[in-house]
């Protein structure tokens, strides 16, 4: 994997850029649609292509760990085969989930021990095991394990779960050069910058990961119920220290207002259940607002569900049969609402970097964030 | 709507047709996908057209009669528009699912009242209401309200039941002549014969119904619960008796074989759940047989869902990977069952066509029927 830096905004410290993989390239800044299972909720492979236009997606180490486990994962040659993704997939560490999703789970040095949230079974993942397992899966970009505080831990707690989570990057760093992907192309690895809201462990963090040196960093542990404005200062706070040739994620965020708040602060790469998940719950992104399509005012509104996007679900429908289906609890309904909101978050980047290819990134959020977040 | 007879098959009753509408042609042989709620469930309308290749499609009036209801499918401009769906739709009439869905219903000599089983709003079907209703929904074919009764009722019953369901086409009829189709495309009705499982009631319903006349003639109140050669005799009894010239329709029915063998007894026009619903729940048909999808076989099965079809669900995926998302629960995993089933069910008809074309269904029929109902 490498990244090319392609323009700085004169204005803010937005930025532009290019990471390719051996599965092609990655225009950021970029939003990844989410693959928990290895599938992107009730959106076909093809969709992804062609209407969501997506460039990466997400796989989640926890989930695959568990389903289809890396035996059948290795069988089949890896997760791009596996589910018929031609694309890159970034995958997290499973941290995340041990945390919110698993049961009884317990820290140690060692790692995390936790039984599946399916069945019960005993697992440990330690910062080795979870590389291990990234091999296996055959993602592109793969993360280190880190512990995921809560966002309400006080300065003492933040500051031992930021010094194990540094001793896990070094361990995971290490197995990671140790070993080689399997399936014949590259695997980059990223470090995850934690340290809660108090910015002084959010520096030594990004210092301390950097010195191990990583393809690229990301923010870890926001968006997990802090107010926006520590979020966005504690993305500041980072950019700042991180390299200016490496990409920066920040994990897990957000509303279309959190992406274009963190580009503007220098990040490049995102991913959020929110416009799958949102969606499936009513919730419509669209060029023009957000709407909630149970509403009653959309019960005859035969116009498309998105006159903006030129994405097949975006026009093929009318808001008011969407509103029918995720009324009457159709499938359909589900689909149409996910592929309308990937392709709005997809769309949404495509502009910011317009933006930014064209020095006119402050004008152009100052203009479209008031327009794409209200509620119509 | 008309219907040309284009060929009969000189070994059997197996009969080569064409239904023209004013949106579009129906080849028969047919298979009707069922789309209850106007969405065929999880699949998009250009699946439908693309990789199902459907000619027409199945709408379910008591449904759309609670939801959206016929003020926003008139303020749509019908049924097509609301859900975008430029070819053929067939509209039962709702008689089946009042008898089955609804609560508290009561039979009278004027119609079917009942209590809906979303809200227990209550509501009267008549024979001429439903006719009503058919109109506001624009479908291209609608059924005459009809009594559908259980499979083990005594003779006593069925015949009384036949007979107020002839009284009820008759009215059914009155009212189809005197109205008129709303949004410029024509409308055909269709008769629905009842008799339970006695040949004489069958015929005799047979019989009146094609001197009240309908645009076509439907088979109802089979594959309630009755053995197969019962439904077999059934339709044997009443396509002998039903004009050739016009269309037959055996409703809800049913398996491959169900399908092959009531072709073979001059039936051209079938529906069912089946391929959706039981997809849904793991059973995968396919041109080499019928699959379940949950059986450890298929965890490590890295071909084809279907390599006999060109349908894209049927190629894009593997039975591994199909399974993975059935088994975690995962939508795309209903999205790839009820395409492929439901490809699978167009293809076989397809096949229907092109042997009877060459006159050869009969060794068609018995060649296939092993393959594809055979448990893999």
């Amino acid at each position: 994997m490498t990244f090319a830096l392609l323009r700085e905004d004169p204005g803010t410290r937005a930025r532009l850029g290019r990471i390719e993989t051996d599965h092609g390239a990655i225009e950021t800044p970029v939003f990844m649609p989410v693959g928990t299972l290895g599938s992107v909720k009730a959106v076909q492979q093809r969709e992804l292509i062609a209407d969501v236009r997506a460039e990466v997606i997400l796989g989640n180490t926890y989930h695959l760990f568990l389903r289809p486990g890396t035996n059948v994962l290795e069988e089949a040659g890896g997760l791009h085969r596996f589910m018929g993704w031609p694309r890159p997939i970034l995958t997290d560490s499973g941290g995340y989930q041990v945390f919110s999703l698993a049961e009884r789970r317990k820290l140690t040095e060692e790692g995390a021990e936790f039984q599946s949230h399916l069945d019960g079974s005993h697992h440990l993942f330690t910062p080795e095991s979870v590389v291990d397992v990234q091999r296996s899966i055959g993602s592109d970009i793969m993360m280190v394990l880190d512990e995921c505080p809560a966002a309400d831990v006080d300065e003492r707690y933040a500051r031992a779960s930021h010094a194990l989570t540094l001793r896990w990057a070094e361990r995971g760093r290490k197995r990671f050069l140790a070993t080689e992907p399997r399936y014949g192309h590259a695997q980059a690895q990223f470090g995850i910058v934690q340290g809660v809201r108090f910015p002084a462990l959010r520096r030594a963090s990004a210092r301390a990961l950097v010195d191990i040196g990583f393809e690229g960093y990301a923010i870890g542990g926001l968006s997990v119920g802090e107010a926006a404005p520590v979020m966005y200062e504690m993305v500041e706070v980072v950019t700042e220290i991180l390299p200016k040739d490496r990409p920066r994620y920040l994990m897990g965020v957000g509303t279309p207002a959190n992406l274009l708040e963190a580009i503007e602060r220098g990040v490049d790469m995102f991913d959020c259940v929110m416009p799958t998940r949102n969606g499936r719950n009513g919730t419509i992104f669209t060029t023009e607002g957000v709407i909630n399509i149970k509403n009653a005012r959309w019960k005859t509104h035969f116009e498309p569900v998105d006159p903006g996007l030129d994405a097949y679900a975006s026009q093929a429908y009318t808001k008011a049969y969407l509103r029918h289906l995720i009324i009457a609890g159709e499938i359909l309904g589900l689909q149409i609402a996910s592929l309308q909101n990937l392709a709005f978050y997809t769309w949404l980047m495509r502009e910011a970097r317009a933006a930014l290819r064209e020095d006119r990134f402050a004008s152009w959020k100052a203009e479209t964030l008031p327009r794409v977040s209200r509620r119509l």
